[in-house]
């Protein structure tokens, strides 16, 4: 730990070395948040034992063994570490929060049975702005609670999501759908694509944890010409974009045969290399795709649970990995998953493909890590401020708890996070320096009047199905 | 619900009909537990709204809706069934609980390089009856905290691990090792066999919650004469098998290549079809073994956490189950898991052979339900006694509380039981009627005490990995 790394900012200039600035007097920041293990995810020096983040303004300025900070910092907020581990937030790198109002409605059907008789359905009858309020503030409180700190979101009504997630404090990448078809709040595409592309003008630059994005939803519900404007109009107003890639076998066949070509293809022609893109699934790529992928401006989001509960498959995560692709994950939206447990993605991403390939050595419990928090960070378009914990990046993170005798004997930490860890471990949640969670009590969701809300919408579309 | 159904031993007696039952002096039971749920698992009347369970002498005397049970039965212990669901306690079909010791101790590795180089060396340096009983009572624990009321155990000193189990509470099937090789406490067949042996004579009929049984190890570890005498002393000893079958590729082509046939051939040729047999893994057998299979005294134990993270594959669960094969969940032990979380296994049950055969109508909420507790109670013998919610069953139960605002909102209890749930959520365990956990405390195990222990044995074997 170099005196560079813990100190930026003011603080860099006050003092020379070591020895003097542990006699002389200490910066007073917002908070310091310990760990018994402090998981910085930087590549150099991955783990730091009994160590503490120092965080002004929202931002970290200072990663180091507690004593060290301690000796240059001190704050009025002081988040305990004792058997805890202190990590980046996670990101949820592709989700429809509001869809949470419909999780479990219904199961293990045929793909288009569930969509064309519940799912849309349903969204044609109940979504409106109050009903995504209240979806997307419980999805809120449930991945506050569970350690996300940022979340891709792809729903309608996203000035609705925005401000939920605004005045809840996460972080989130909020993208406008756009899509061919009648749609809650649409007639089809061109008044989707007019309130999208204004929903992102209103947004950019709005508030400092919300990116505005474009969502043409996929290649096969959004015609070639339509992508094509989607994506020059993110370039344009210099946004991400985030879209649904190759997620079934059905897609693929569909563009193939449409286009002459793989889905990745068609939008490689019309720019989601060379600007930042947030693909979803990316279940079926070819070899080619995923060379094409990798390098380049587009994040993969892996969604385990929803890419086997809707029969999608196996994503070729190993494959994207080893060719250097930024895969991040995602637990899409609750409706085929059927919760927001980045935890469950984690070690599902870990499993499943040792399973699929007969082969245990594929994708590690560090790998999982990563593509939940570094890598992640940086396929969902938020490498630059999240993801690790580092001096100058932005102060999302998280404490766990080793509480449980579950976690016990404890050899590997990055093992017991991976294999053993749950949502319900996580005690602490600080986004952009703000506590949002502290001792397991999620504060800035009412959960109470948010459930009141949710049961009533919930009692009519019980009604409704019931009826029909 | 009859009064057949609801009043049975002494009660039935002394009652003609509804209307004097609720007038006359209710029977006095041990205890009566409630559940805005019931879900009792019973063919016919799978979920109750509102409903309640009477317990007297370990035994279920009533299944009903909760006015009807109260009038008919009252209890000085009565546990409180609001935003909870009652249910039958989950069945663990396949673990080695100490080997929790070792979680964590080496992952994504090899599954050479992991037996080799880890599990088999420190197996042999730490086994002994004190670790048994440290590892055994930490995963007792786990289980019980995770609303497992049953297991099926295959490690080193099962007097050991049989004694934890009746301090503890649980029910267990405690399976003796056997094996051609040098292991702990044995210098090869011979003597593991009678040890076995020995052991299932001592504790036959000794204590009502457990069950000895016998375990050689697999069809590749032990020899044709070797296992064909061990199904034989189980025959004679009347009581069950446990075994590792067709868990991997390798396996299957080495017996394939020594003895011209499956597993599962050679095994039924010793009786494995007619005899109580716990099969466990199952991940590779032919068409032809599953249609053997079915309808068989054996059935099958799928774990699939331990099959991903080991490499071995996806076991083909819904052709077992489309063929009437009796297949239960299992944990196996911790060290390819990592914890001892049936919760986990349920949902990966109705999740991956979605995944694995793109077919989301593949294993149902309530084939993974029937799975971990009616079904996986046959699969591992004890279907007689536990598994569901009936007069006459041992009172096995379990209560899952729905406090969380994950379960929000509430369309399917059995969804949100497979696809939200988690060990955690479990609040009550009850095992022949005892109350081995309440609000989420475990009363039967001194976990602090366990731990120390734990800690101790863990800090050397860290030493020693790190020292080699």
């Amino acid at each position: 730990m170099t005196m560079l790394r813990v100190c930026i900012f003011f603080f860099v200039a006050s003092f020379g070395n070591h020895a003097l600035a542990a006699q002389t007097e200490k910066q007073f920041v917002d908070l310091i948040a310990y760990g018994d293990y402090v998981l910085t995810m930087q590549a150099d020096e991955q783990l730091i034992e009994d160590g503490a983040v120092a965080v002004l303004q929202g931002v970290i300025v200072g990663v180091g063994p507690a004593a060290e900070i301690d000796s240059y910092f001190t704050a009025a907020k002081k988040l305990d570490g004792a058997n805890k581990v202190l990590m980046p937030g996670l990101v949820n790198g592709h989700t429809h929060s509001a869809m949470v109002l419909f999780r479990g409605m219904a199961d293990d059907l045929p793909l288009m049975t569930w969509l064309q008789e519940y799912i849309f359905p349903m969204e044609g009858r109940y979504v409106d702005p109050a009903l995504i309020e209240a979806g997307t503030r419980l999805a809120c409180w449930e991945m506050i609670r569970g350690g996300i700190t940022s979340f891709v979101d792809m729903y309608f009504y996203p000035d609705v999501i925005a401000n939920v997630a605004v005045n809840c404090g996460l972080r989130a990448v909020v993208a406008a759908p756009m899509i061919d078809f009648p749609s809650p709040g649409f007639k089809g595409w061109d008044d989707s694509f007019a309130a999208g592309v204004a929903f992102a003008e209103k947004w950019k630059g709005k508030h400092h944890r919300i990116t505005p994005a474009l969502a043409p939803h996929a290649p096969y519900t959004v015609s070639k010409p339509h992508l094509d404007a989607a994506f020059k109009a993110a370039r344009i107003l210099d946004i991400p974009v985030s879209i649904h890639v190759a997620e079934d076998r059905a897609e693929v066949n569909v563009v193939r045969e449409k286009y002459g070509m793989s889905s990745v293809e068609l939008l490689a022609g019309l720019g989601m290399l060379k600007q930042p893109t947030v693909a979803a699934h990316v279940v079926w790529p070819t070899d080619a795709d995923i060379a094409k992928l990798a390098g380049s401006q587009a994040g993969a989001i892996h969604n385990p649970t929803s890419n086997m509960k809707t029969g999608a498959g196996f994503a070729p995560v190993p494959k994207m990995l080893a060719a250097g692709v930024n895969v991040g994950l995602g637990t899409d939206g609750a409706a085929s998953n059927n919760d927001l447990d980045l935890w469950q993605e984690m070690r599902l991403a870990a499993l499943i493909h040792k399973g699929n390939s007969n082969d245990p050595t594929l994708v590690s419990a560090m790998q999982a890590l990563d593509m939940a928090t570094r890598m992640g960070a940086h396929a969902a378009g938020l490498g630059d401020k999240v993801g690790v914990l580092q001096t100058g990046r932005q102060a999302d993170m998280i404490q766990v708890s080793l509480e449980s005798p579950r976690f016990d004997p404890l050899y590997n930490i990055m093992s017991h996070l991976v294999y053993i860890a749950k949502s319900g471990d996580v005690v602490t949640n600080v986004v952009a320096g703000h506590v949002l969670m502290e001792m397991g009590e999620v504060a800035t969701v009412d959960i109470g009047s948010v459930r009141a809300g949710i049961r009533k919408i919930a009692a009519e579309i019980k009604a409704d199905l019931k009826n029909r």
